[in-house]
């Protein structure tokens, strides 16, 4: 079996050992060095270029790198195989990671305490307890909830936003439009957590702000999609919103002219809210392809009529 | 019976709102306006000045609000009553928020992310996985179990440090001399969490940092009296430790020519890491209130021989 690795942002080293590792005898080739494409059952792959797997005749399996699928679901010319979307703990862990961290900046008040800090100036200001403060996560999967685990140990008040309604321990569950709209006027800080589809194309605009209650602070680890970003900036130019954490970007890498680089309200970081590290995200293509080869069900597999 | 509440940084408002909520019935009175000294059978106080509690004749029970209870244990005629020290939920969650928001900054490399944003640089920076990243914590009580206890969900390596070995569930235990000399070598981030004591005074000083691996940070929410802070400016000088969080210092407020304030790899807060908030503490004042007068068993009594 020989597996094809694609991606522009990932190291086709890393991987290649670390695949070895998980399936010694495994033949990895690295796009474009493609040799006899008839070879190539598995594509291991993000952003690949459009047309690209369909040059592949004998494809079996697709391998998301990333645990979004959108840029792979926008290519008209995708083959019809299961497409499997990276689901792993290092990955899942370093959401929660950033999610927590970006709302304790904003919660405890760490902006204000930078700048004191900056004019050595001691003063304690008052946050409130966390368990008066309620975190709305849109997208309770995989991410969300990881993250909503994280926030409970910490006593945070806890809502959650999903197509399906759930049950998780410590998340009041919402879903559908109409718990969209109950859920958000509560949300202190919402997390924009869900993948991009039709559905949540554009859903962080200025409708969703101005059903935030005034000084509401939003955080984006999703997608760049989910957000208009001209609205985002008028919410904040407003004072409706106090601040925001941004990790994704109508474009990627963010121009170096764009505004939002320079809001004193704004923090970002360039999509490393969940990395794919290779010696933690490894495993999961080698069951996979195990699955594949001995025909057995594949995990976390896309629903492609959902989109994810 | 009646109460006196003494503390130059609560607000004696607060305090008394709810404490009527939970101890109906009860009078209290803020120092210096004690009147008649022979009511007061209750003190609840925050570094009180030295002699103030032995000038009350009927004292059965000193309430502090802190977690930390060395300034009270100073005072030479401090009376033999009863002292409780102040575990609370609020308090609780606000130190793990405070030593989550210290480690992701550090492991996240926000500090690199902050200096890019203010250049408007996009630049993917690499971090370990956080199950390769080994936290150590010096004190496994309320605070120390409470913080590992957030840590775990996201994946970090922990180690704990205390005077009895304990078994906490993901978290290797180490105790006594020997125990820190085995542990320090393997942290990448050394939380303190110690009570003040004539055993951990000054624990962070040159020898420790000097057995800490090179590129270490270390995090301090316990006392100010725990660190030698020419010490540790000296270890980040020489480029041994990386980077550290400071809440407490020798001398509170931080004089502001302290050169603490200007270290580009010091964060600094003002003593808020973990608050006694009087909407979530007033309980555990009326705990131990009933508990004195139904002659139950008091909770969270300290042990005068100890020290904490
Ligand atoms: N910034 C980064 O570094 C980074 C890293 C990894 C992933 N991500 C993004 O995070 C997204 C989420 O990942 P995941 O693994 O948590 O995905 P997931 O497990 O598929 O979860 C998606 C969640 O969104 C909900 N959802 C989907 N469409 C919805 C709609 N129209 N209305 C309401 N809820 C809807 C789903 O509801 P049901 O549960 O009812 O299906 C589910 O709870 C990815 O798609 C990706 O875009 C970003
Ligand atoms: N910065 C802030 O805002 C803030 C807020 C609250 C508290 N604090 C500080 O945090 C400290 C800890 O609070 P806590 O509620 O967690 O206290 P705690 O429940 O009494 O726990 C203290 C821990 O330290 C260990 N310890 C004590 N002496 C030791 C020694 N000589 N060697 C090794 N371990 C030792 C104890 O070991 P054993 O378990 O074996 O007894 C225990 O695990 C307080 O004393 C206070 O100074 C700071």
């Amino acid at each position: 079996m020989t597996l094809l690795f694609c991606s522009a942002s990932d190291s086709a080293e890393d991987w290649r050992r670390e695949i070895a590792r998980h399936l010694p005898g495994l033949e990895m080739r690295v796009w474009p060095e493609t040799g006899d494409v008839a070879d190539i059952e598995v594509a291991v792959v993000w952003k690949p270029p459009a047309g690209m797997l369909a040059t592949l005749p004998n494809l079996k399996l697709i391998v998301s790198l990333g645990a979004g699928v959108e840029p792979i679901l926008l290519d008209p010319t995708l083959p019809d195989v299961p497409l499997v979307r990276m689901v792993a703990d290092g990955l899942t862990a370093d959401m929660a990671g950033y999610v927590v961290f970006q709302l304790l900046y904003w919660h405890r008040l760490m902006d204000r305490y930078d700048a004191l800090q900056a004019e050595a100036r001691w003063e304690q200001l008052d946050h409130r307890p966390a368990s008066e403060v309620t975190v709305g996560i849109l997208g309770m999967g995989e991410l969300g909830a990881a993250s909503a685990r994280t926030l409970r140990t910490l006593e945070y008040r806890l809502m959650g936003w999903s197509r399906s309604p759930k049950s998780i321990e410590g998340v009041e569950s919402f879903s559908g439009p109409d718990g969209l709209a109950a859920m958000l006027p509560q949300c202190d800080v919402l997390v924009c957590l869900l993948p991009l589809t039709d559905e949540t194309r554009g859903i962080m605009n200025a409708g969703l702000f101005a059903a935030l209650p005034k000084g509401a602070v939003v955080i984006n680890a999703a997608r760049g999609g989910h957000l208009v970003e001209s609205d985002l900036l008028d919410a904040l130019e407003s004072g409706h919103l106090r601040g925001a954490s941004l990790d994704v970007f109508a474009t990627e890498p963010l121009p170096a002219d764009h505004p939002l680089w320079r809001h004193p309200r704004v923090r970002i970081t360039p999509h490393v809210a969940g990395v794919t590290h290779p010696s933690l995200c490894a495993g999961q293509v080698a069951t996979a392809v195990t699955a594949l080869r001995e025909g057995r069900p594949i995990p976390n597999l896309v629903d492609r009529s959902r989109g994810y």
